[in-house]
């Protein structure tokens, strides 16, 4: 049988997504996000590097645990797997392309289904990846980063990587080869690594420890494997503190930068970064964002937002220009997203159920991060906030307190120190002056 | 003026706490804690250590930030604060002696008033560390740590070894500096640091790189400092996710490990850790002990329970057999507490307030940790439960399994043997099997 | 086509479950269940009035929201909806059975296919009803409440009886007259409504007040069809917080009261209350039950547990004695529970894939609830913890504090009091002594 | 001694506050906050009714349970308690004026020193309150609301209200006597209760009916005694889940509703909501504020912000538009907050101990909420969001769906409905297109 593809425009009624200003009432138009203004000395597009997310777009039917899905997709219904798999690759890069999103990001089960046999599996992938890789050429849209779905087959219940049967560790390591090439072949900028079900569900039956060695084991086999293969993108690693899994290894920018690390893979990858995952640790965005950075592993971004009344991952679309705004001073302080973009890991309510919904909510979101990048450079540009805080730390600039950075001081030596100065004075942290701050330019 | 020591006895009318056994009547007695008892090689007292906290159960005065104290103690009147001090200790070692506790810790601050002149504060620690050493001497009672209180006093609210200003930094090495003289004068088994100030109130105005890096420097001074002058005790950090600030460096075990390995400070730390810190960081107490375990930083132990609805430190004395027979389990099969002891950081609630409370309070706290070691040399010596979580990881002891471990396979090698070995049987992970099994020990 | 019953057996190798007594090595024995033994003038049966939940343990698949399902069901073979649902049928009566519970509960979809066609779909749960009849007769095992799942069909995405659109409530109602039919025709104690889309997504869309008005009318609209029907069960309401939606009506306890007493359904109904639910709603178990219990509200409920480290129902399955003897001594003080029983509400973790981890999972949860049941009874018996509580409030039971609590003291009064009797003593709360006192029994 | 007042100004080199616009670059001007600026048909002024809570302002000091205070108040330095009391007011009634607040809170022993004799302490409010009627009449500055202190008394530790010893109660009664008489004196706008120990610590010594019962009575005793003395102003419950108890009665707005309703106290009630006690409660502020007003109880606002990552009450000032705008949404769809307003209950964080920073944080706050309403009135000026929610529910404003609201229809017609009309529709919430609309007016 052979497969047809671009012959069905799937969003029909809904033109690309233009830039209109801030004044528009038009809800299929851009009021911030106009790709070509230039902020910052780089176009708002090579600032943002936006990306769709295949698995939430095209393939999230809108399914929760207490009831199948409500989204019905026309890209849906042919009974061929690959007939499928080219008929959503149609209405997926129709969408990015309405939208106007420079990339996508996709793990291999969204492209195509599964099957239990490697080889067939691999072969579904490799026709599949040569479709995209048509379809790239022809829109322009590249590939932001490419990943394999390693927790939704039952076969990864107890674990991919850390499963506890070589056997389940082996099928693992078979679609991250699968994965990998696909990911090289479609010029991937990144790839990445989110540990759905590397974590425990209890700890009476698991040896943590040996459970994070293999997993460091598999990360090394797939740098190994990826770099002799002539990858020459990013690896990132998507720290999530729980779900599916009580305990997920991968917990947050901390304990991931310390796992990487620990089992000497740092200079390899760098962290890909989730809103709600953030929020679901118990840290803000900002946090996790500027962990990252102090530590040089601030690469790129899934854009969604959580519920702090609600506590799982809702994946709802950014709309919080706070939260935004504060990541984006980040990212621009450190010259910006280190090999990555921001990918939009978040999908439509349950019951948004028509097709222009799926629309409203990335011109959301996108216009969303663009504010907050209007407003991340304002307040760089207006730059007393970074002078504030700068100034915090002067007394360690020179003098004694520039030697206690040296290691120069014993103990005694502060000892000796405090005794001659006396009691220091109280200076003011000056949060509420700085929140204004902030408020002004928001 | 000279002090008095020794000639009152403040906890009239209560007996040594004796060990009568799980039907005793007796809410003064023990029914599990029997010091004498041979359990796993060692007694009671061996393995567990038990420390009261000088803070809580001494200075503590029940208030809140809602009201003011409500515990009067009669070792709190004296207008000079060397007898104050004096007093305060002859009801804490009649206290200590009484419940049969064979150590306990304190802050600098708890033992004596602080003073803004770093001369004088290290006079009145001295004076206050001649006592407790003719206490000691007298008791039996040991130090199990000493530390520094750095976060009361007005002039750490923007940190301590993490200020901006310099010159609060030196006043800390001050401080730090006596309490680790005393410490070791005392022949403290520890040196712990919290850094209830070390972490940010708002990142606006924060370096939270420079903070960290300075954080580390001081504890390499300190480290240096107590070296050369004899220490020959264990480093503790005590991990805690934030409160007082919004947000503590010291996060959780996972954080605090990747700190020490990036700064090169592992080899002299241990961890502390606290229940009630464990489920403010979002984990177990067992989570964070068997991290802790896998990295051979399980040192010591801070006893207490959380409010699972409340999200503050409430510190309550520790109940829950579940909770600490998991972690008693996780210290057993570690061969016990890597130099530390498990310390009472726990306080009476604020409307507990007749002197025997302290007592009733020590009681259930010591018996339930002790019926938790029971049942983790139960659950240790039928041995079913850690024979079933080895079984799980067999296909890793040999052949293809071992190999991987090895880092012998590559990507292919894994591909090729998934491929041969087709789909992989789905093997429970047991875990409602595995939850009878310990419900039968408790 | 003709539909066959009762001819395979599905849990083969496994017997129906005995009390074998808490030195039992049998994992597939009771160890504190004993149906026949009399705690507190009644049989263990007549107190627990156990029930197995058909959704979970003969439904639930193990699907979670990153991954389809685990368990794969014998009886979940056949192409006919009316074979599937008799064969499912048979697996419930031989496993319930099997487990010596009493009762059991089921939502309309459990029990057979649903249907577009309202007629068509009364008609199956008609035909199953008859097969549930005939298997109760047969068995003994009867059924301790029914209810109709209007959650899972997408076309209540919306809500259900809340819904904005009128249609899909006629739809609700309709689902709900044939599942109160079901119930009445098999004796079904109690009917139970859980509203699982009774809330809403977002509040930008909701108009809070009509919809629960519409509830409020559909609760009265089903009292009075089933009263005229001739139910002389009781109806329950069981309050979740969230969880598919951002916030459901029923959210605790007292809003369900509140919302009972608004609506004048108070005395048709009681709560049907599950610790997961309390928990989500930032209340312990015992809260819940305390205040339904004050209320006179205390009618049935769901045992479960959830888990403090992550934030949605995982229907875990009770473990924890403390939590189930608090609970009990509330049941037993208000002399049983008030129309209902027990249900396990409960589903095997996603990776226990044994047939036997079903009866693992179940032995440990009666298990559970038998030891908290023999628990609260030695409490009560004991007394002391009752008559310490009623001690405290002894001022009030004459003279001036029972002038107040009759209102007969103005404001003048009390003041005129306070000036007279000055400042009162420092009463404890004792906690920590009765807190030993609950561990004592435990 | 006689106390001299007016003599001093506190807050030196600040100039009474005034709006500049938007663009201004000055931290002590207002940008949103203009009092005479006309917004749905009243001025700013009018719609916020400002108040500044003497609590925070004028007594917090700063502490924390981990530190005593940092903020040292010139105006708390006299040795005699009234002199303080009126150095005290001097300062207050200085800020509120240079900031331009029309009004201002305070609880009793804010104003003044408590004493152990209520007789005494009725002096001393009495002459404070004369000192305030006095600062009133000059400034022009009005009372919002006053209150009792009732939680940080140690005689206060097991509830006032709902202790379970009458002498407390009695205690409890006269403060709130001597509080409800200068509230009239002062002609206060309301009298609010905030239940801060009522509630439990523990239920194992509670009885929660008995105490809530208690609460009604005291609630009733004190409506009939300020009506009789010639109170005229609404009283008002502020919600809060937990804190300093575990539990508070007053949990949430549907409890306090339920909770009024069934003692019958709703006609003399509306409620304070406040931020930070929304989402402790795990409720969004326009959640509360949305169940206050379907029930005609939105009186009074407590404007500060919690902390999302942090389990206690931060008492933030205000800064997120969002919560705001929506709350204000709220409030003008009513017609107004219903006889209360907007106060401060925010306190400046520890380490801000510059005097300008009362200023930086209230500045900010009262703009956070001009803005707020700003874009409140262009949501209703525009209309289609309130427009669209109402299309939702069209179904139900005739035919069928109004003759189930009007209790017309049986369960029999639904099912006769639903098979008539057969499946209905979905229909999408447009829930992000909201999302967008209402970010298009932030």
């Amino acid at each position: 049988m052979s497969v047809i593809i671009g012959q069905k425009e799937y969003f029909k009624g809904i033109e690309k997504i233009k830039f209109e200003g801030a004044d528009s009432d038009n809800p299929l138009a851009f009021r911030y996000y106009d790709e070509n203004r230039i902020v910052a000395g780089k176009t708002m597009k090579e600032h943002l590097r936006f990306a769709i997310a295949y698995w939430h777009s095209f393939c999230g039917d809108g399914s929760d645990p207490f009831g199948p899905g409500t989204h019905h997709y026309p890209w849906d219904v042919a009974s061929d797997p690959r007939q499928r798999a080219a008929d959503k690759a149609d209405a997926a890069f129709e969408f990015i392309t309405k939208m106007g999103a420079p990339f996508y990001c996709f793990h291999d089960v969204d492209a195509i289904d599964q099957s239990t046999d490697p080889k067939e599996f691999t072969s579904r992938v490799e026709f599949i990846s040569d479709i995209f890789a048509k379809k790239q050429a022809e829109s322009g849209v590249q590939l932001l980063w490419g990943t394999a779905n390693l927790f939704s087959n039952e076969r990864y219940m107890n674990g991919a990587s850390t499963n506890p049967n070589f056997e389940v560790v082996a099928h693992a390591g078979a679609q991250l080869k699968s994965a990998i090439d696909a990911t090289i072949k479609l010029g991937g900028r990144g790839y990445v690594f989110w540990g759905g079900r590397e974590g425990y569900m209890s700890l009476l039956n698991t040896d943590m420890k040996r459970e994070r060695e293999h997993f460091a084991r598999m990360l090394h086999t797939c740098v190994e494997y990826a770099r002799r293969n002539g990858f020459t993108g990013k690896f990132f690693i998507e720290p999530k503190p729980c779900e599916p899994t009580k305990h997920q290894y991968d917990y947050d920018s901390a304990t991931v930068i310390g796992f990487l690390r620990e089992f000497d893979l740092l200079s390899e990858f760098g962290l890909n970064l989730e809103v709600n995952h953030a929020t679901l640790a118990g840290h803000t965005f900002a946090h996790e964002c500027q962990v990252a950075s102090d530590n040089g592993m601030l690469a790129s971004l899934d854009a969604n937002r959580g519920d702090y009344q609600n506590g799982w991952d809702t994946d709802q679309f950014p709309t919080d220009i706070y939260e935004w705004a504060e990541a984006m001073a980040i990212v621009l302080r450190q010259g910006g997203l280190a090999g990555g973009g921001i990918n939009f890991d978040a999908k439509r309510r349950r019951n948004s159920t028509d097709a222009a919904d799926l629309f409203y909510a990335h011109v959301g979101g996108m216009d969303t991060i663009a504010r907050a990048l209007l407003i991340a450079d304002k307040i760089l540009t207006h730059g007393e906030m970074d002078r504030l805080k700068a100034a915090r730390y002067a007394s360690f600039d020179s003098g004694k307190g520039a030697e206690f950075e040296q290691g120069k001081l014993k103990l005694e030596d502060l000892y000796q120190i405090a005794t001659e100065i006396g009691e220091p004075a109280l200076i003011s942290g000056k949060q509420e002056y700085l929140e204004n701050l902030l408020g002004r330019f928001v």
